[in-house]
């Protein structure tokens, strides 16, 4: 007998009547002979209706009462879904994300899961019933306080729970039907992946993919935790993720697909001394603001003066905090000017097949420049090449890149209204 | 320093523009100097969509999971007010029923409160911070789920609450301003008292006020807990339901007020044999099935055949399952005819004063005559006359004898649009 955990998105959620087809595959499933955990997102937009709310009363909420409210999102839909299986005359067993023994760092709207201790929900697991697990909550085990595990936190308390339990596979359902070579809304010939490893599917969310955050599949990874990307409108197998690079065998190795990301801007300091610790400084302080940078391109010294140019991306919803703190330091450290550019996009290519063939960066320039797309900045990790190019070249460098290392499929790509997450 | 104990009904938190002006009343009360603790229902139609949802999934939810579901609406009211009050600049905590540890039965859908273990609502008190405590719900101790305490179960958590932390008053806010001689939509001078003691609304409650669930104000005596009704959308200083009936001296002993209720209906079984436990055998199986049946009539035994007939009266909600279960009996057990008249109602004269005033029966009795009233049933307490009379004339009833006992003000009441409990 199988463990299955199925993780069900918002808008799988959206209404009564999708509630209760969520409900029918679920003991569908448990009727063809296997165990089955559940764990819901909030439904639909009830997330972005508390919010609302929130901002109402107080436009800088406290985060302990932000995550007590948000909370109750998943208890609605949790508790609905377990109303829709017992309908259908299984047993059910619903869980709050603290009865499931999700225990979490303190850290409200951001919490760390540290541990989790299933036993309540293997116990119901044991009396044949299905469990229900609320997603995207856990609770702090010395304040006993109930927190929350920021955005894709459903997906993480999924594989977490999957983790916990030894399940045979964590499935994520939503509206899209799998992993793609590419952004079906981009690029037209995206073909549906049957199955890729863990670091190349890291590599995609890290790269802009939005299908799964990156936390869940380096959770999944750390625990060998089987995924698969499901739709909740279909029964198409989807695309499974699993297995590790290193036992990829060479002639089975692939490129995987071209990812997207226009929310990184590119921040340039510029006449900084080229001495040992100054860019360690700028690093130093964005890292203290806990601000995320990515790629970083240092220029050539200047011989005149000893300085150089520093170029990094970052998120552009933390330009103008970063602008503000560099603004701050560019008198004392001598800096000649600050340069801010947030019309930028990175196209990625990824897959285990770039180890094995050394032409893949020679080919992926050569798409480029053959497009007429300039590249701005450029780095790569073993199966990753990725360009920073100018934001309105974007889709057509993903098209340039797809068609170059022929990624596409024979049919064209179904595209779904919204990635629905 | 005081410590007050304040409830808010659905319609006080019905919008964020409400809960902004509870959060001020909140930080009003702390600013002057006390400690205050607030207990929250769930926003005004919450729990109604609520119930619609589950519906929508299940005719027939199982009692757990709609527990878990309803507490959702307790928990968004709750951590929107804390916010509100943060706003205000106050220091502030929220806490769920089972964090501010209300313990109750396993009954879902219908606990009962066991104890109250209010340890970390006293801290923060004690820190200086308004608690904020979702009404309506507690854990049950063994299964560690949670519960919901039934009608009225906000109003029962927050005299709970006041009775374990010995609060100086426990303030219940709604959109009425008091405790009425009468419902001041039948008798328009009805007046608002300004103090009863806990007997007189005890019986006021049993009698169909709407304004207490008894279930709170039984708590409240038996814990000796002083509650002030008053509006949220006021500064009138309420009613206050404090002290024992036997500690009112006879020379302030008056009438409270009259009641009245449409919601009971009356069963008669008709040809019983007037043998020691026929009777016991109709009461035990209402019992049984928990229809509370509340006022009993036996007419004088037929002296041709020793049969008697059996009137009572239960809540019209009960009456086709108290008839169905009757009519099962009726053969076996002999009788000849089963009569109900769901077209009755209850009006009730309730006061202190009625112990030191012997005429007060009679006077009853001819200010319904006078009126050209028919009384159906009757029957009285200590400090209560109730006659059960035809539906149509229950207004009237409750007008002449409000006049009669002089119960009126000078004013003419004020007349909210509901209840809105």
């Amino acid at each position: 007998m199988a463990l299955i955990v199925q993780k069900y998105g918002g808008s799988s959620l959206e209404s009564a009547e999708r509630i209760r087809a969520v409900a029918e595959r679920v003991v569908a499933t448990k009727q063809a002979g296997n165990d089955v955990v559940v764990v819901c997102s909030a439904m639909g937009d009830t997330t972005d209706e508390l919010l609302d709310l929130a901002a109402q009363v107080n436009p800088n909420p406290p985060a302990r009462e932000m995550d007590m409210l948000l909370t109750a999102g998943e208890r609605i839909s949790n508790s609905l879904v377990a109303m829709a299986v017992a309908a259908q005359g299984a047993d059910v067993q619903s869980f709050t994300g603290s009865q499931a023994g999700v225990i979490t760092t303190e850290r409200h709207g951001n919490a760390r899961i540290i541990e989790v201790t299933p036993g309540r929900v293997q116990e119901a697991v044991d009396q044949g019933k299905v469990a229900i697990v609320a997603g995207f909550q856990g609770v702090n085990r010395d304040t006993k306080d109930v927190t929350t595990l920021g955005r894709g936190g459903s997906d993480t308390t999924a594989v977490a729970l999957a983790a916990a339990m030894k399940a045979d596979v964590c499935e994520i359902y939503s509206d899209v039907d799998g992993v793609y070579t590419a952004d079906p809304r981009i690029v037209s010939d995206a073909r549906q992946l049957e199955q890729l490893c863990f670091e190349e599917m890291l590599e995609l969310a890290a790269s802009g993919s939005k299908i799964l955050v990156l936390r869940s599949v380096e959770y999944a990874r750390a625990w060998n935790v089987p995924m698969r990307v499901r739709s909740s409108y279909s029964n198409d197998p989807g695309t499974l993720i699993a297995g590790a690079l290193e036992d990829i065998p060479v002639e089975e190795a692939v490129l995987t697909g071209v990812a997207t990301d226009e929310s990184e801007g590119k921040i340039t300091i510029l006449g900084i001394k080229d001495v040992p610790g100054e860019a360690a400084k700028v690093f130093r302080a964005l890292a203290d603001a806990e601000i995320n940078i990515d790629m970083v391109l240092q220029n050539i010294s200047s011989i005149e003066d000893n300085t150089t140019d520093i170029t990094f991306t970052l998120p552009t919803a933390d330009g103008d905090r970063a602008l503000e703190m560099l603004g701050a330091m560019k008198d004392a450290e001598g800096w000649d000017d600050i340069a801010y550019n947030d019309q930028v996009g990175k196209v990625s290519l990824v897959g285990a097949g770039m180890k094995s063939h050394p032409g893949v960066t020679a080919d992926f320039t050569e798409a480029l420049r053959d497009a007429g797309i300039n590249i701005d900045m450029m780095n790569t990790s073993e199966i990753r090449i990725t360009a920073v190019v100018r934001q309105d070249d974007l889709a057509e460098a993903a098209r340039a890149l797809h068609t170059k290392f022929e990624l596409g499929g024979d049919e064209p790509a179904i595209v779904y209204a919204g990635t629905g997450r």
